[in-house]
């Protein structure tokens, strides 16, 4: 094991960064302060180590390591068997509200340590090797998840996104200024390493795991429209009340995808005039599911809005469901997973039912691997989500492994 | 009819204050800037008619029609049956959010017309008659329903109020002054002209009705605390998700209100982290609940709690309840009541599911009446909250009937 210090030190200076005193949670938002001071870190870092920082119209950073002069770096002219494009590994800064440390910045740290130890051992890299911070991968703030990565390889255009809203009401288009980005023009590679956000590596007690595949997902959102009234002066069999066609909903969601072995959440609510003493009139929620096939998410899906349907019926209310976007199946690239694995000698290969950037690059035709490192609790987006210090020493020295392999 | 130009004029003034002009619902909260210019209106009509403004450490509003000099007024000399201190009128300028136009300043805006027409009629009061405003009568700010009659007769103390904090964190203590009011130290006798919040007056076919009682009614907060988890990652075996105990107590509520024809409301909830990817940490929801008796009241919220409690075991949440307010029955003034329906040639008689500020006097020894005016939609709390012009007009008559006999 290597003592690797500068990665424990760089994780001492950015643990107070939007870190809430009350739950000990994160907060940070993109585009806003927590994130922008983990951003100049970001430029500090790569500034210290001599590397090139280039970043996009949209705020996603790569921050370069170039081969020495006199290296042919002409892509295509390589004499491995994988591609021969720029090399990227990284992840993403922000949080959801009150997530955990590692969930982001783990993979980003991680891709400077793991560059330190490459240089310590000597390695020489054929190919430019960039580490990549892209912007609002949570979607905390606009609502759309992998925002910056779609931006990046163009999956969601700029016309559509510069008129999404954050609940402040402030418009994307007025936070960045937008345009086309270059900043992946010639990546052909990339490797993402991340927190574990199950149990999977503590079941099989490893402390580092390769992805297979993400599980299809999607964000759908639920309005319910019924009609304001007063609480104590309204019969029971008077009203049209919107909070009980949520609740119900809630429970039909729950049961369905307990039944069926996928994942549906309700966590985020919004209720209209949202008063002890009044009746609702609208009620806004989403739902967040996801299911190991394209075809099971949407029967997952058409289940739960049927049973909403039936009881907005039921309490005389109007349902309208919009998907606000939905991922298929995502695997990722197999010859480039058994190159990862080989490299590792061999670890535990494992799908994640979370989406990432990689899934995003992926489906871009960049072929990408994820690394996962072991978290005790098994629970993300939450204090909670930890990681030991040997794991995430072991997660760097996995990534300098597999990167060496593909710089070579 | 009495033709009340200066009812018509005095309603048009007010309408546009702290209406939204997307839903047409009004948000009138207390000590903030809709209803500070409803109360510099109060000051106003009073000054153009000659009363004297007196007001409270808590904002509490008075303006006072003396009786000419030479009348006697000390206090319980008269010869009549009744009491012989002050008699007062009135109502409340703040509404809940997206409330109607009618629920608070009718009484107020009729209170002035009532006075209008007695000094019309040549009414000369034996006694001193006040049209009052009572503040913060929804406690849609600090969650205290009532809070400023409360205040005004010592029901609530201001070393309790002064802790309340609003929404945004900020101290009833920072918002007033605060202290002992004197405001109705000599009042004896209170009548509250209201719009009706059901549909009894409709299906009696009758413009004005009088108040029996109120049924007792409280609220009551429930927190249910969980764990923050991936919404993606964590099997839903796993969690400690609160927002399905929320659920499934809502649905319960509904039930057992329905079954038992009493009310109960989940109208307002807080979530945290509120993300769509997140299983939630913790739900606060507040029920508003009223029964026709005491008893039926502990017995609805007992069912209701009981069975949020099994549910939280299931889920493995924690649930706790507090009892943020309740009020016991309240039976207005038997002789008062006669003596009304006697000045008005027999109108219905009616109790009410909401709590008012008359509650509150009774309560406190002062003997009140109230009057409703008939709300064809039947809906209150609400942009459809609505009163027609002929029966404000006659809710304005039986205003000032009822008060001449009693400050004869």
């Amino acid at each position: 094991m290597t003592d690797l210090a500068d990665f424990e030190q760089s994780w001492r200076d950015l643990a107070p960064i939007g870190r809430s005193a009350s739950s000990g949670g994160y907060f940070r938002q993109p585009w806003l302060s927590a994130e922008l001071e983990l951003r100049a870190w970001f430029r500090e870092a790569a500034s210290a180590r001599g590397l090139e920082v280039e970043d996009d119209p949209f705020g996603n950073l790569v921050a370069w390591w170039h081969p020495a002069t006199g290296v042919d770096t002409a892509v295509g002219t390589g004499t491995g068997t994988g591609s021969r494009g720029r090399v990227l590994t990284g992840s993403h800064f922000d949080s959801v509200l009150d997530g955990g440390a590692f969930d982001g910045p783990l993979g980003v740290v991680s891709s400077f340590a793991a560059l330190d130890l490459m240089r310590e051992r000597g390695v020489a890299p054929a190919r430019p090797l960039g580490i990549a911070a892209f912007v609002e991968e949570e979607g905390s703030r606009f609502g759309r998840a992998c925002l910056g990565s779609r931006l990046a390889v163009g999956a969601t255009s700029w016309a559509d996104a510069r008129e999404l809203t954050d609940r402040d009401g402030t418009r994307l288009g007025d936070v960045v200024e937008g345009g086309t980005s270059t900043l992946l023009a010639d990546v052909d590679t990339y490797v993402e390493l991340h927190v574990e956000q199950g149990r999977a590596l503590v079941d099989r007690d490893a402390a580092v795991g390769v992805g297979s595949a993400i599980w299809p997902h999607g964000r759908w959102r639920f309005d319910i429209a019924g009609r304001a009234d007063h609480a104590g002066t309204t019969r029971m069999e008077d009203r049209a009340d919107p909070m009980l066609t949520y609740a119900m909903t809630v429970l039909a969601s729950n049961d369905e995808a307990r039944r069926t072995g996928q994942r549906a959440t309700f966590g985020r609510i919004d209720v209209r005039p949202n008063g002890t003493n009044a009746v609702p009139s609208h009620v806004t929620a989403w739902l967040d599911a996801r299911a190991e096939s394209d075809a099971a998410l949407a029967e997952l899906v058409g289940a739960i809005e049927r049973q909403a349907g039936d009881r907005a019926g039921h309490d005389g209310t109007r349902l309208s469901v919009s998907a606000e976007s939905v991922s298929g199946e995502v695997a990722f690239d197999g010859a480039l997973r058994d190159e990862v694995v080989a490299a590792l000698g061999g670890v535990p290969v494992l799908p994640t039912q979370a989406g990432h950037d990689a899934g995003i690059l992926q489906d871009a035709g960049i072929r990408s691997a994820m690394l996962f490192v072991r978290n005790p609790s098994g629970v993300s987006h939450s204090p909670a989500e930890t990681a030991g210090t040997a794991d995430c020493l072991a997660g760097v020295e996995a990534l300098a492994d597999a990167l060496t392999g593909l710089v070579a």
